[in-house]
């Protein structure tokens, strides 16, 4: 898989990209990211991609030539299969959007800045416009980060142990049961007996329970959808 | 504010936070982000923070000694008003949340990492779990950084123009409308005739009814707690 991310500020995702799970899926040839500095297809003498708003108004906009222009650059050379926008207005970002991504090969995100871009770019380039909550940013960087990170963790190979994404919350619709490791005792708090019984039914039974429980309690909405599914197949 | 962000790997938050509005927030005095490397407060000889769960299973757990040891350290200089923890199953983030964190003094964020932390830190010393939303990533670094970014760009004085984050999306549970700059034609893509007109009510009542069409195509959620504010002032 390629991802190509444009971004006024490349910097800023530096060293996001340059440790933890994403260098390695890079290293191990799973996965190309390449940051574009969208400076770099501006005309202007200063560099300058953005511009005041028409009509007036506070903050400014990204404006639509050089995001054309870089845009067109990569599609010279490859068939993207979405060129995505990360907004606060646009679609949820769930686990579901992720694990079909995943299975794409080539992906452009556009990072959104200052008050986002010119609504033409949004008309006429993107295919696909996600955001990861309702909330401000001050751009679109950490969400593109966000994305590609949930994106190439769920890459064939990236992970050390292949099971281990399968157990993650929300691949079932239900929370994760709570975890526990060494010490069995820290300053009087115990774990749960049940982990140290050696019982692996009783284990996993207890585990189901926690995390419907915990489901039930914080999150009603996934349970429904979790029952939904016929995943229920615990007692 | 002070915030300390308490991870295992915080050479991934390094590019973010030395760029961007968050320097320029902290040279300006106005927020002080402190990464704290967990493996610091390891006892273990190879500085391990990580160990197998409890009952079997795949993916490892953030153990209690470490955090309990860090978290304790950090209280001993001074009150913080939460300790937030970065978990898939929190409290889902959104802006309300960010408004009132940015007026608080200080915060201490706990990156979780692997299948998450032992659920007795959970217990004894978190005050507030939040969620980005319902995706798995890699670790709580990236959500930390997320949280970070949408309080600080609220602290007084760190967005140049002060009406910007006001007009954003979610203050007032309305979607922004489309924003156009330079060039007014584009390959024969044309911007609103009415944002050349200089009549600056009209504007602004386009503006709105563009933001309320918005909203109620793609959040129609959203639109009702907008009505609910009696926030629709406009004809």
């Amino acid at each position: 898989m390629r991802i190509d991310i444009i971004t006024c500020l490349p910097r800023l995702l530096d060293s996001y990209f340059a440790h933890s799970i994403l260098q390695r899926a890079q290293q191990a040839g799973h996965v190309e990211v390449v940051v574009h500095d969208l400076r770099d297809y501006s005309t202007d003498k200063h560099h300058r991609v953005d511009d005041y708003m028409f009509g007036g108004g506070a903050g400014m906009v990204m404006q639509i030539e050089p995001i054309a222009r870089c845009i067109r650059s990569l599609q010279a050379e490859r068939t993207y299969d979405e060129i995505i926008y990360m907004t606060p207005d646009g679609e949820r970002l769930e686990q579901r959007t992720s694990n079909q991504l995943s299975l794409m090969q080539n992906l452009i995100i556009l990072c959104g800045h200052y008050k986002g871009v010119d609504e033409r770019v949004r008309e006429h380039f993107i295919t696909k416009e996600i955001s990861i909550g309702d909330f401000v940013l001050s751009g679109g960087e950490l969400p593109a980060a966000v994305l590609s990170d949930s994106i190439i963790r769920l890459l064939p190979g990236v992970l050390n142990d292949e099971t281990s994404a399968l157990t993650d919350s929300f691949q079932d619709h239900l929370l994760a049961p709570p975890v526990y490791t060494r010490p069995a005792e820290f300053e009087g708090w115990k774990i749960p007996d049940i982990l140290l019984s050696g019982h692996e039914a009783k284990i996993d039974e207890w585990r189901y329970e926690q995390a419907l429980a915990r489901t039930r309690a914080r999150r009603p909405d996934l349970l429904d959808r979790h029952l939904g599914t016929g995943n229920d197949k615990m007692p």
